[in-house]
């Protein structure tokens, strides 16, 4: 029997990578996805086409509502910044910050993850983010990690620990890409853009479009999400 | 400006004296309760009702369905244990145990926090369940809190740490209800049992209600709930 694992599917270029590196590594893949409220719902339909095309034993997504709290661009009536002139990345935390996300969405992973009896979580969580969201940063993982064994009878019995594992967190936009597309990640159907246009395209102005062209761009790529929308 | 504090509140005698406690600490409080496939949803009722008379700022009931990842008595059909002979309180993990709840309620908790800008967070965990729940040991907790203050801005931007505050969590039951009767918490609007009766009215037989009444005899006083249903 392989042994199970919980991975982390935004629908996203990352998480989308993040599943098939967990598979490559021998893993039967339970993915995990949130409706938080979020304008960009169309992610969850890239979501069930990842969870799908890379075959995992079960896709649950989850309901949750941070608008309850309000505080965010992702969630909240606050606009997205783009089209700005440079198109430079922010310094600081970005207002997209959507407060204790991973800290909720690894919780749910954990809960999954004991029930499952799986010992190993995936998050696509990345070098690149974690200028700008803390609780993307390595620190943060092995630290819910560490929380995570205490947490759960793995800590109490004695088992074998949860293991989160990260397999992006050092890579390059570019690296995440040449790596995906030799897993055969079908990147037309992930979506990184905050603020995509009716029918799901891509606005190619926000930080997160701008980062993921240059990615493409850097690995010799064309985006075939892109690609997708082309007239 | 009286300091914010984040409350977690099930309704149980617990959690109300924890709202007392953090409420004579001089906070205004934010409480927050879910909704996650329990049983006895009475809980919330009695909820909404301490958070009126203790006054909380806010009360936010959160909707989450552990029944997707399913495991456990309280959120699926498994029969609660109860009329055992002795009453004894159970070694081991109970059934009861609901995997990582206290991970998804402290990574709600802190959201929250995060968005109000409150630095304290209050738990009414304690030493009676921490034999049997993983997540209720002062190691659990403190480990959260290492992550919590990883996870947010508070990490990051070098602002005043959060603070998981569990002021029960070396009482004993009997301490609990002297407290919280000096801080004239009302427990008849309280409910402890895993198993309540059409109604609301508590079994009289869980482990739960047996803890409680043992509770209230050390005390030396009568449990108001139950003089609530007396007929």
């Amino acid at each position: 029997m392989r042994p199970k694992a919980v991975v982390l599917l935004s629908g996203g270029l990352d998480s989308a990578t993040a599943l098939a590196v967990a598979r490559e590594r021998g893993f039967d893949c339970y993915a995990l996805s949130f409706r938080y409220g979020q304008r960009h719902a169309v992610e969850l339909d890239c979501a069930a086409v990842q969870a799908q095309q890379q075959q995992a034993c079960d896709h649950v997504i989850i309901d949750i509502d941070l608008r309850l709290f309000g505080g965010s661009a992702l969630t909240a009536d606050i606009d997205v910044p783009k089209d700005r002139s440079q198109h430079d990345i922010s310094t600081g935390i970005p207002i997209t910050y959507v407060p204790a996300r991973n800290t909720i969405f690894l919780s749910y992973a954990l809960a999954w993850a004991e029930v499952l009896a799986a010992q190993n979580m995936f998050i696509g969580v990345n070098v690149l983010d974690y200028s700008g969201y803390p609780d993307c940063r390595p620190e943060f993982i092995r630290s819910f990690e560490r929380t995570a064994n205490l947490a759960t009878r793995a800590g109490v019995e004695g088992a074998d620990p949860m293991c989160i594992q990260t397999p992006l967190i050092d890579l390059s936009k570019a690296d995440i890409i040449r790596l995906g597309t030799r897993l055969d990640v079908d990147y037309a159907f992930t979506i990184s853009c905050y603020d995509p246009l009716e029918g799901g395209a891509p606005c190619g102005g926000c930080d997160s479009c701008v980062l993921r062209a240059k990615g493409f761009a850097e690995a010799g790529l064309d985006d075939p999400l892109v690609r997708r929308f082309l007239p």
